[in-house]
C-alpha cells in the first residue's frame, strides 16, 4: 500500500527539522552552470544528489560527460510493473546582480516562511522535495511497486548539452512509460495545473569589432563608425513596425496548436498582477497576438545582455573598439533550435554596416514541447493534484524552456507532463529568488501521490 | 635675454634624468576625475602641482571648489608687459578596460624611448613639459619680462565644472593677453601645426527602466517589454536613413566655418593610417559631409557606452529591469551644450515606448572654440614650432574638446591658441597610453621658445 495524504502530512511533521537542515545544506553549494568558475562546484552538487539518493536506498550512478554530469538512480519493480522517470536539474542560474541580493544567495535564509537563496525554487526546492518524497516512500512502503528512474542534469541554465550525450549514451536506461519534469509551476498559489506545452530556446552571442582599441569620441568622432552605433542599429531591425520579428523565414516553421489544445488549455495573463509584483509599465506583445498568444504559442527575441564602451561610473567618451549582445530566442513547434540561429547569424551579418567585423556564437538551444492532455500520465497528474490542493487542476503552456525535455521525451519513449509547484514571484533567474516551506510541502505531497498513485 | 634653443637643448640635457623623475612621479598618482572614489588623488595631484611650481619660484594658489581644485600659480613683470595664461588639467582619464594595459596605468614604463601610463600624454605629460620649460626660464633667466599665470584644472576629463566656479570667483586674477590651451596635439611626428578650433561637448546618460527586478525572458517573454530592446529601437533613431542626427532641430545653431578659416586649415583625415594604426575597418561621416568636415566642422553623436542586463561570462535569459546609454555629442560654433542636451533628452522621451520609465540625466558640457590665425598668440605659437621642428607651422581645427576653453578665453579677455605636441597615435583615453621622451623635450622646447618670444 502506498501512504495515503495524510500518512505523508505526518510523516513530513515528524521529519520537518531534518529536510530544512538537507534542503539548505543543498542550497549552500553555488552550482552556476553557465560560468566555467564554477565546475567545483557543479561537481559538489551532483555528489550530493547522489548521496542522498544512494542513502535512502536507490541504485544511484553518475555519468560522465564532456560537460557536466547526470546523476542517474532507480528503483526497480519488474518488467511487468510501469516505469516513471522523474527529471530534475541541480545546476543554478548566475546571481548578478549580485548587490540587489537582501542575503547572500549562497547563504539560505529563512524569512516570513519562505527560503531565499539562489536555487531556492528553480531547481534545487524543487527537486529535494522530489527526493524527500522519494525518501518518505522508501521509508513508509514495504514494496514500491512502480520502477522508477531519476534523472538529474547539471546545464539545465546553459543548453543541457551534458544531458544531451547521455541521452544517447544511456538510452536504454531511459526508457519509461511517464516522465514527470519536475521543473514547473502554477499559475497562483492553490491554483493546481500541469503544464503541457513548453516553448524551445536558442542563445546566441553578437559581437561588432571595428578597431583594436578604445578610440577617442572628439578626435576619430565623425570619421570612425562607433561599433555602439552598430549594434543598436543593427538590433532594432531585429523587429519590424508591426513588432514582428523582422528575420526572413523566422515565422515559416511556427505551427498552429491544435483545436483541442486551445480548448484544454487555459489563458492566463494577468497585467495587474505583473504591475504589482514587479511595477512592470510597458508591455508588448508579437504585432497581430494577444500577450497570452506571444507569451506561448508565439516565438519571441530578447535582447537578454548588451554591453559596449564605457559602463562604470561617471564618463568616458570613447568610441568603444567593440559591442556585444546577448539575445535569445524563445521557438514554438516546429521551429529548430539550430536554423533559427543561423538565419539571426546570417540576418546580421547581412545588414551589417560594410567593413564591420561581426562575430556571431551560438551559445545554447532547446527543442520545443507539446503534451496530449489525454494520456494516462496528465491525469495522473491532475488527479494528485486535485488531491493535494482540494480543487480541480487546470491545463497550461509555459513561456519558458525546459531544453532537454523534448529529447528526454524521445529517448524514453514515455509521455511528458510538466508538474511543479513554483509561483512567478518566486523570483528564480532574478536577485532573492525564494521558496516558501509551505511550497515545498505541497511539492513533496504532490509528487508522493503522484508516485502512489502510479504504483497502484 | 630668454634663452636661445641651444641653451634651452644644453639645461634639458644636464637635467634629463631629475626631469624623467619628476615625470614619473606625477604619472603615479591616479588622478582620475570622473570617479568619486578616486577623490583622494585628485587632491595629491593638485599638491603636487603646487609644490612644482612653487619650488620654483611661482606664488602659487590652490582654488577651492564645490567640485575639484584649481592650482593657480603667477609671475608678475608689471602692468606695462604682456601677459599669458597657460592652460593644463592634472586629471586623467580612467584605465578600463584594465585588461588590456600591458603594464599598470599608474606604474610609469619606459619602453623603446616612450612612457606608458595614463596621463603619460593627456594631459601630464604636456603639463609636465610646461612644468619643466618654467623651472628652466627661472634658472636660466635673471628677469623674466612677462606676466605669467598658469592654470591647472582637475576635471576637464568630465566637464570642468570646479573650474568653470573659478572663473567666475577669480576672473580678475585671470585676465590675460595669451592664452595658451596645452591640451593640444600635432597631426603627425615632426608636423607642427597649432589649432584653432576645438569641437564643444556635451554628455547625458539615458536609462529605460520597466520592472523592479530583471524578469525571466521565457515566463514573461511575450509580454513585458524589454528594456534593451526599447533602447536600441530608441537609440537607432537618433540618426536618420541619410546618417544624420535625427532630433528636431539639432542643426540649427550650426554655423558654416568663414572662408577664411577654410583657407588657413589644413584638412587632413588620414584613412590609411587609421585602418594600420588601429585596424579600423568602417567609416563614417555624416551624410552629404566629407569625413574632414565631420569630424571638425560638423557635430557628431556618440553612444560612449551602453548596458543591459546580464553581460558576464556564459548566458542569462533575462529580461532586465533596466538598460543605460552614455551618449555625448561634440558640437559646432553656435550649438550651446544646454540646448543641444535638453533636445536629445526630449526626443528620446517622445520617442520612448508609452509607459516605459526614462531617465535622462546631463552629465557635462563645454562650448565648441574657434581662434582667428591672425592674432599676435597665433603668430608668435607658428614661429616657435617652426623654429623647434624646422619646418612650418600648419594650422588645424581638431574634432575633440577641452570643455573650459571657451569660458576661459571669456572670462581672460585672451586670444586663445590650442598647442601641444601630444600624438594620435598617443592612445589618450585608451589602454597603453605614452608619451616619447623625445616629444616631452619638444614639447619643452616649443613652449619654452613661446614664452621667450612673448617675454620679448
Amino acid at each position: 500500500m502506498m501512504p495515503s495524504l495524510s500518512e505523508l502530512k505526518k510523516w513530513y511533521k515528524e521529519h520537518s527539522a531534518l529536510i530544512e537542515q538537507d534542503y539548505f545544506s543543498f542550497l549552500k553549494i553555488p552550482s552556476v552552470s553557465t560560468d566555467p568558475s564554477y565546475k567545483k562546484h557543479i561537481h559538489e552538487a551532483a555528489s550530493w544528489v547522489e548521496n542522498y539518493l544512494k542513502n535512502i536506498g536507490m541504485k544511484t550512478e553518475v555519468w560522465k560527460t564532456s560537460f557536466h554530469p547526470v546523476v542517474f538512480a532507480s528503483h526497480q519493480a519488474g518488467s511487468s510493473r510501469p516505469t516513471v522517470l522523474i527529471y530534475h536539474h541541480y545546476d543554478v542560474q548566475p546571481v548578478d546582480p549580485i548587490e540587489k541580493w537582501k542575503s547572500p544567495p549562497f547563504e539560505p535564509t529563512l524569512r516570513d516562511g519562505k527560503v531565499y537563496a539562489r536555487g531556492a525554487s528553480d531547481n534545487k526546492g524543487q527537486c529535494f522535495y522530489t527526493l524527500t518524497a522519494l525518501k518518505a516512500l522508501f521509508e513508509l512502503c514495504k514494496k514500491i511497486d512502480l520502477n522508477i528512474k531519476v534523472f538529474v542534469e547539471g546545464e539545465e541554465e546553459c543548453g543541457s548539452r551534458g544531458a544531451l550525450e547521455a541521452l544517447k549514451t544511456h538510452q536504454k536506461d531511459l526508457k519509461a512509460d511517464h516522465i514527470l519534469v519536475v521543473d514547473g509551476g502554477i499559475p497562483a498559489a492553490g491554483k493546481p495545473a500541469i503544464t503541457l506545452g513548453l516553448r524551445g530556446i536558442v542563445a546566441l552571442e553578437v559581437t561588432c569589432r571595428n578597431s583594436s582599441i578604445d578610440l577617442h569620441s572628439g578626435i576619430h568622432g565623425g570619421i570612425v563608425l562607433n561599433p555602439n552605433r552598430a549594434l543598436v542599429e543593427m538590433l532594432s531591425k531585429l523587429w519590424d513596425k508591426k513588432g514582428k520579428i523582422a528575420i526572413p523565414g523566422f515565422y515559416k516553421d511556427v505551427a498552429k496548436p491544435t483545436a483541442k489544445e486551445l480548448k484544454a488549455i487555459e489563458k492566463l495573463v494577468d497585467e495587474k498582477y505583473l504591475r504589482k509584483q514587479f511595477g512592470v509599465k510597458a508591455f508588448r506583445g508579437e504585432g497581430g497576438y494577444s500577450l497570452w498568444e506571444s507569451n506561448t504559442i508565439r516565438p519571441t527575441l530578447e535582447i537578454n545582455g548588451i554591453s559596449g564602451g564605457y559602463t562604470g561610473t561617471g564618463f568616458k567618451t570613447v568610441i568603444p573598439s567593440m559591442a556585444t549582445a546577448k539575445i535569445s530566442c524563445r521557438i514554438v513547434p516546429h521551429q529548430d533550435p539550430e536554423k533559427v540561429a543561423r538565419s539571426i547569424a546570417n540576418y546580421l551579418k547581412k545588414i551589417a554596416p560594410k567593413g564591420l567585423e561581426i562575430e556571431a556564437t551560438w551559445d545554447h538551444g532547446g527543442k520545443p514541447v507539446r503534451s496530449s492532455p489525454d494520456t494516462e500520465t496528465s491525469h495522473v497528474c491532475s488527479d494528485a493534484y486535485k488531491e493535494v490542493f482540494g480543487k480541480p487542476c487546470g491545463k497550461i503552456f509555459c513561456g519558458a524552456s525546459v531544453p532537454l525535455v523534448a529529447d528526454l521525451a524521445r529517448a524514453s519513449k514515455g509521455d511528458a507532463v510538466i508538474i511543479g509547484v513554483s509561483l512567478d514571484s518566486d523570483d528564480f533567474h532574478a536577485p532573492n529568488e525564494h521558496f516558501g516551506l509551505d511550497q515545498l510541502q505541497q511539492g513533496f505531497l504532490t509528487i508522493s501521490r503522484i508516485l502512489g498513485r502510479l504504483a497502484t
